[in-house]
């Protein structure tokens, strides 16, 4: 596989100069590539490399056009255009549509002719399967599961609670989709469950990432919609709602009915408790415990500094102090505010 | 399947008004029920969702009765009605006893035959399977492994470590029960494992989210008594144990040989270091890192408020100069007092 | 399986005080040992366990010698004699050579004769395995993965994106390892995978906790190093660099290429922020934001104090009035001083 620099200008419709027929066959980091291999400058901090990479291709945008010394691709976002041809040059490796001998599939269920299923899946009854998916090895589709055309699931993935997969979907290894949510009345002490009979509905192009969990709704479903992409370890409970094109970081937990808007960018770790709503075009710094509802755009954040422990203990200390330190602090004022008075 | 409002009423022990034979079928929340489906008011919330409402019955506490337009069930805690009436009108279902064709058992496991085994499962040798029990596909149990009458294990689960589960748990897609504690001596700067040989015994109706790990202890056992909830993503170290009906929300670390009491309630996203003592009863709210023992019952918080970026920042730095602060705060005291001696 | 109080005195190199023909067949802490089991004094606390046991022998350090009433081992680290005694006592249980019946094998994956692959594992294209690597059940190796002699993957083990494992490395159940990084270019806030063509290379020794996922790198690898350890529900994203022999504890995240250095210590819970230098020797405790590189060892913590909900609730409010806080001390602070002047 490769595609000589014209052609990738063609592709990623860049201006491009230098030599057309130069073949690029992979990419790398300024520092690290090699002949035949396309790189990018998508940050100043990287400039220091140009001059000495050994790529034959680099990405870049306009104002570096002129400092460039061998060839470039111009792109007015050049990590966008790098994005672009690193798909162009490393293609999804699909499998021939058909199942592997050892999978197990319900006779209920209505593969696509297209569609792979690979090694010991589980297939279950009434589970449909769209044109071109790929089910990788080990994957578990309980029953009336749903999987729009051209999603992938790469391996060991848990699908149940009636979920519905939209169209291009990409799932990590240990995901787990679908089950039951966080939900119980207290008789007199005991906890009581609540049966969750809710669905969950991933919209098109969702990303999730390994290990992430995703519950089915208690009565109406959870809801992904477009373009959402969660990284590893996300705990998505029982049904949130988040709006298309918003970005998860890893770690990151949010509570039962929780509505997040479109757009959002929240880092890893971050707490978000039940019943909120945060509005569209919120981000969200890594470590954050939201604990209201956020109204606007913005970057929101929490939590304290990191210090030297010795140092940390002392403010650690006096963080259970503040109230009475305002407190003080109102009443020297007070003091002194007679004080200046009577001198 | 469905139940009348007569039956319905009988089976809870409530009273109720209006049609005794009208047919109940399904559940809904107040603003998206049907005829045929039950409803409820748990929350004055939602009240003004009561008269709109199109669910045939609704479950309502005393007081909500007389202004409910039609057939409701008088329940003390509408909310506890809810889930047993959920639970009635939407039973597991369960499989015929026996072993899937693809399922691997060990020939010394005793398998109950009332219970099922579904599909590319392992069983290992010395596994007991007691009654009824619904062991999901793709579940794995090592070795020397007991699971109680009535289990449901949904899928992907793995249990190692001669765990022993007892009658009536549920557990979540992709847990890991019994797996090696994080145990470590260290030989000038090499760590050195410490063989794990405890077990875990989690007690009766225990339930245990997706891809949440409980790890063996190092040589006695990990305890999870009976009644004990655990949402998605909660990791309990070697040697923790937790009373019963305690319920511990996504994304919590219990670290190693800490004693949680019984009824707690501890948020998602919770820190409790090891070694620790909680007592019965204590809630804890998200996000919050427990440090030390906790000696009785009440409510415990931690954490900084969200706030939008710029203005977390100027209090960011400020919290590493809250002791510097508070000296200065003591200092302006003895001065302002002496002043206003000498005025 | 046993040795007798010599032999294990001659295998860890130690003096003993006793009968040398005692035999010890296991292992058990001080309070719980019964005749023919071994234990050990680590730490002060449990000095007092040490009259009252009922081990046959009881591993001290010199200075408890005279105050152990039975059979001693003398040990300078009597946690790391205990360490090494219970490896001698419960060696791993090894399969003998071979592939499970059930087990998926791509013809072009070359397994050494002495390893085992156990029930329903899956072992793609181009997968090596080396000398006595137990590959338990139900684990899937995608492809072009190499796994290094003595190697313990335990059951439900996921590896992806060309990982390659070192020697004697243990993997958790549920662990994934080369799940896709999650880096994506925007285009006109529409999300663009970038296509993750790194690896993933775990050095000899490294253990992986449950459910602890390690993604590939994007361009470059990911690095885990010799000897490091990580516990359960740990995400390590791409790129990231840990130095050998650090230890992390569970539910702690790093972001994307972060480097850590050697001989470091993590509690649980930390985050880490992308793109930071952490120095060899750090020690951070639970729950800390790392935000900021840390240049030098040391002993590093973030976080505020838990406390009952009312109180913290008053501190929590001053928190975000901190910096006004400070600007009053200092306002406060001129106003006193012109007033000392004045008077």
């Amino acid at each position: 596989m490769g595609l000589t620099l014209a052609q990738l200008a063609s592709h990623l419709a860049c201006e491009f100069d230098g030599d057309a027929e130069c073949l690029i066959s992979g990419v790398a980091a300024l520092a690290d590539a090699t002949a035949g291999e396309l790189s990018f400058l998508a940050s100043s901090k990287y400039r220091a490399d140009l001059a000495a990479t050994q790529a034959s291709v680099v990405i870049v945008a306009e104002r570096d056009r002129a400092t460039c010394p061998g060839n470039v691709l111009i792109a007015k976002d050049p990590y966008l255009a790098y994005a672009r041809a690193a798909q162009l040059l490393y293609p999804e490796v699909l499998h021939e549509g058909g199942v592997h001998r050892s999978a197990v599939v319900d006779p209920t269920a209505q593969i696509d002719a297209s569609a792979w299923i690979d090694a010991l899946c589980v297939i279950g009854p009434d589970v449909v399967i769209g044109a071109n998916a790929q089910i990788g090895a080990g994957c578990i589709l309980d029953r009336d599961i749903t999987i729009g055309s051209d999603c992938r699931l790469l391996a060991n993935v848990t699908i149940h609670g009636q979920a519905s997969l939209g169209e291009r979907c990409v799932i990590q290894p240990g995901a787990v989709i679908g089950s039951d949510g966080f939900g119980y009345a207290n008789d007199q002490s005991k906890w009581v469950k609540i049966p969750q009979i809710g669905g969950v509905i991933l919209g098109d192009e969702v990303e999730v990432g390994a290990n992430t969990t995703i519950d089915r709704g208690a009565l109406s479903d959870t809801i992904i919609e477009n373009g959402v992409i969660l990284d590893n370890q996300v705990q998505i409970a029982h049904n949130v709602h988040i709006g298309e094109q918003t970005a998860i970081a890893g770690c990151t937990g949010v509570a039962g009915s929780t509505h997040i808007g479109k757009r959002c960018a929240i880092g890893g770790h971050v707490g978000i408790v039940g019943h909120l709503t945060i509005a569209d075009g919120v981000h969200i710094s890594a470590k954050t415990f939201v604990s209201q509802s956020i109204d606007s755009a913005g970057f929101y954040s929490s939590g304290t500094p990191v210090e030297p422990n010795a140092r940390w203990r002392r403010n650690f200390v006096r963080m259970k102090q503040l109230d009475e330190m305002a407190r003080r602090i109102k009443t020297l004022e007070k003091i002194v505010h007679k004080l200046s008075n009577d001198v």
